[in-house]
């Protein structure tokens, strides 16, 4: 049984505060959302737990391993030094997409996106120490086979853009209705997916499902941990078996 | 007639650099790609450009302004700060399409994005000063129409990052193949496209496309400008009055 | 009695690194070294150290709770992000001074600073959890009184940062002979000092000796902790006492 | 004849802010204030102007070449991504001192630095093009003699820092008085003075007054240029042939 703790990261009033007085300038939109989600990446990074951009503006976390005074912490830092602030909501559930859709939940009774007086709101509970175990996390991390070769080298950036897109599309959609797993495109061609109990059957499932939706061909290495650092490399050394291997999944437990 | 000049932006041999000796850790990793992308953002935007961060390990930049020795001056910078080096790759053409097109060519006959040797190549013209006009550039600014109340404060997080990235798929599949756009997710709801000569009435079309395809309603602000700065700011502008007159398209020129 | 443990952080090989091939621009060395130092605070910092930036290429940290494992985690986050990689080395002692000079001197056995195969060198130990206590750190928080007063909104710029300078020229050697106690600007009219066991009278002193040297008036506000955190915060609160009574020394504790 | 163009930067009612509502984390001020450094190093740095930290909370830069406008865009991109804002003041003069003066002055006369309502004050003029020169701006790069051998491989790290902070105390104030020059530690062993219309023989003097006053012994390159870059470089290849020769002082013009 995983026990997968997720945070969501809302930037507080972020829409309207992006055009008051006037549309900001882009570029620095772009650098202070980057910056942010790359300051997010360590601090939450360097107690063990992965982030996500998603949309930049609402980010998702997986915090196992991070108590409620580390995500006080982390609040407190940034907003410290950016313009704006962010509010942070935490859950578990029996599967991944259980857990964000109680974090999103909690932070949506507290108030809307755009409201402007919720500020820097805190919910939810951490998983205590006594109920953590080494299974909690796993994680997928998915690449596209050979795609510098089929698509990097051959075609316009742009069109290799529209394949890893179109199957990150697909990935991301099956995953969450078939098995409620959340699959976040991390750069290059990767893709890495927070997934409930899924054994090497339900992950070549979902290899063959992106294959005959979108022709894309992905491989896919699969780990274990009790925080997402140890899990997330678990599943990339079993990536590189995949790729050495040549084979589709690679399981490590 | 729109002249668009971009630049193919990529790492090189950053896949292999990745795993070498052994995986590195992934919060690292995404720290590295979001502050490149930062500093990129701010190096091209500070001369008027845009870069949008597309696989992060290949970014394309809208690099009307900048001239070749700019774009040396930013290799070096980031040749100067960062553990990898980047090549870069400077094109135009008759449409965004196109001009990626010739710039991604320029760059893989210079070698594979994983040559080992292949380091720091710098290849392409940029726009002479004399055959610079005031409408090079036209840049659409598209988000989804009440995203906030119709998503984000509704659904959790991942489903509405479902709805989000579907239409974002649909969006830059349509506009690249209907039209040769080039369109890029920014964050929040917020797509940015780099667009050849398009009227109103093409716009209406991508946003009927868009809504028939994947159920998701975008409205759209276009603008043109010598610089991709002058452009966005206007599209940013003209989204504001489609927002206020609550039209699907308003168009800037 | 303070038990303070400090980490010397010395980049790599620096000062050949930045003339090889050619002297690099200063501004992307700037740049370099301020956001390495920036992550460095981050880094120690979330586990409740400081770091001080000294020479930039070479830095302070007190690092009381950090055991060696995360020394080595920033050790190669660094090494993952930067061009250059850094070494540490971590020791204690009766004073700061006596722990620091154990420090470096761990590294120079290792090799010079300049020695081209002396990469990412990790010495010394952390102080084990049974022997740390609440009095481990003892941090003292200087401003000059008045300073905006005197000299900021009247002087020019440069000489208000003479009058700064001359003020912590001074009261850092005289702490170093008088009191073995280490002083960093860590800017504006600020010096953070991490001390031995000191008194009220002895910081009486020293603001004494400071203004008698080089007629800068300074005041002081003195904590204690078990990490540099909890003692720095203390300080600066004593501190707003200080300015509030207008006294020259406040000790909490 | 020089004609150095230098912005004083200042962060607006910085002081309060780092106190209100109480004392924020250090480690978040140092993270703000050595990152905002950086930026405005990148910011002014690829116009080809130098930018030194000075006490973080105000700054100076050589500006020529860089246009108000240039300034006012710096100023709206930190407004846009710091929870601070900053005023700006550019002047010129017949030598670096003087100019500076002006600069502070005239952001002296619109308000204190600890004003609450002045925010991003934006004074002064540059210098037209017509009258800019390729002597404009003469910039020299000290070092100390051997710092390694003689302090880093020996010493321990406070006691070299006593040495390299004691040579730069003595040099900044003697080049200030003796020579209307501005002299920045940027650190390692290195000094970067923006200077007046100085020849060898006056550098020479410089250094054995530093050498008769402290004992550190420096050696010094020397450059000019239209732009603090080209002349800054210029210095940097001077040093070179210094440390190459074993001369005190090498001027490249």
């Amino acid at each position: 049984m995983t026990n997968t703790q997720l945070t969501h990261v809302q930037i507080d009033n972020y829409g309207p505060w992006t055009v008051t007085p006037e549309p900001r300038r882009e570029v620095d939109l772009q650098t202070l959302q980057s910056r942010l989600y790359a300051d997010l990446s360590q601090l939450f990074g360097n107690r063990g737990g992965y982030v996500f951009f998603t949309r930049f503006d609402n980010m998702i976390a997986v915090s196992n391993g991070l108590t409620i005074e580390d995500h006080a912490m982390i609040q407190e830092s940034v907003g410290n030094r950016y313009p704006v602030t962010m509010s942070l909501s935490v859950a578990t559930g029996t599967t991944p997409a259980a857990a964000l859709e109680t974090a999103t939940e909690q932070l949506q009774e507290a108030g809307s996106a755009q409201d402007k007086s919720r500020r820097e709101v805190l919910e939810g509970r951490h998983i205590d120490t006594e109920f953590r175990t080494d299974e909690d996390v796993q994680i997928a991390h998915f690449d596209v086979v050979d795609a510098t070769g089929k698509y990097t080298d051959k075609l316009s950036e742009f069109d290799t853009f529209i394949q890893i897109e179109q199957g990150y599309a697909a990935l991301m959609k099956y995953m969450r209705e078939a098995h409620e797993g959340l699959s976040f495109f991390v750069g290059g061609d990767n893709v890495i997916a927070v997934c409930p109990d899924m054994d090497a059957a339900d992950y070549q499932d979902v290899v063959e499902h992106v294959h005959d939706d979108v022709g894309v061909e992905l491989q896919v290495g699969v780990g274990r941990g009790s925080l997402a650092e140890e899990a997330g490399m678990a599943a990339k050394h079993a990536l590189e078996s995949s790729r050495a291997n040549g084979t589709d999944v690679e399981v490590d437990f």
